[in-house]
């Protein structure tokens, strides 16, 4: 697996926005662009976290120690060694790609957090034998926007709390949980000179 | 930039051919695969070779300690921290991913090493500003199929040298020798833990 999330960050962000600040969200790039490459691969492997993270060398980091790139790789230890590297930049062209590559077969898409179009998503499925036969076009509708999609997913766990007396759903809490640890390995692992750091 | 060669291997292939002996093409994936990705990366950057490259953990080896899988960095000590990685494998469904992320653009393309078509190739180049313009495509048209624009090259490159007094171009070889030299150090890297090696 592949995951990038990068967008060119103007100066004035560089130097005053609330992602580059020690003292706001300091994770940079990985709290806020990693985010989505940790949350996709995870989603992937239906939320199996790595055994181990590994930063790759030559981060790049603000005079105050914020991330405004990195690479890291994700490795899961298991007879087909499953692994994923992903790449999170404010100081890139802008980038949402997911490529999962199996044993027989794989799939492309390109934005992956913020879809090209609100009705519409697509992703490209090669499932071909041999080096000619080219991807098909999946596309996805959908009848709402992704954000007016989490509202009503929200409003609908509160409502069965509230009025049907259910218990809150731990999908959501655990999918964040584990995005967030593999997130602080990947500093972690940035800060001990990309050593291994294991989950 | 990343890169991706891979295709699935048969049993008959990871027990019998070449590309996984020890005494016939013993840099595996990373000799038969690797060569494009790293050919690629070069390309991208005019040939400049990377001041170190290095391993990522878990590359997969058969019994004879012949590649079947791996995932390497390159990097560019540069101000703008340039860095490339691929992934080669026999063990995955085949993709030829080329992804080149730069300040204010991006292209892709999926069928580097072998054109889907053999009249016309192309790339998606991504320059606009925000999250939701997607990529164009850009078209390259192929009078003829790139395996006798070769053979048409190589044969120019022979009667320049046997008709007309020229003598040998050294872009080729130069090519051919760099990528060579970065292949190598990948395997070294493999070979002593996944530490950098430099060139």
């Amino acid at each position: 697996m592949s995951c990038t999330s990068s967008f060119l960050a103007d100066q004035a962000f560089l130097g005053n926005n609330i992602r580059v600040k020690p003292d706001c969200d300091a994770l940079g790039a990985l709290g806020d662009l990693g985010w989505y490459c940790i949350g996709a691969i995870l989603w992937v492997l239906d939320y199996q976290l790595p055994h181990y993270v590994t930063a790759l060398p030559e981060a790049t980091l603000n005079s105050k120690g914020i991330i405004l790139a990195c690479n890291a790789s994700l490795h899961w230890e298991r007879e087909t060694k499953t692994a994923a590297t992903f790449y999170c930049s404010f100081l890139s062209h802008v980038s949402m790609d997911l490529t999962v590559c199996g044993s027989c077969g794989s799939l492309r898409l390109n934005d992956l957090a913020i879809p090209y179009r609100e009705n519409m998503a697509f992703f490209r499925l090669s499932t071909g034998k041999g080096w000619t036969s080219g991807p098909e076009e999946v596309q996805v509708e959908a009848q709402l926007p992704q954000e007016a999609l989490m509202v009503q997913e929200f409003a609908q766990l509160v409502k069965g709390i509230k009025s049907s007396g259910g218990s809150p759903d731990n999908k959501w809490p655990e999918i964040s949980r584990k995005t967030q640890l593999v997130l602080d390995a990947v500093r972690r692992s940035i800060d001990i000179g990309c050593k291994p750091v294991y989950l």
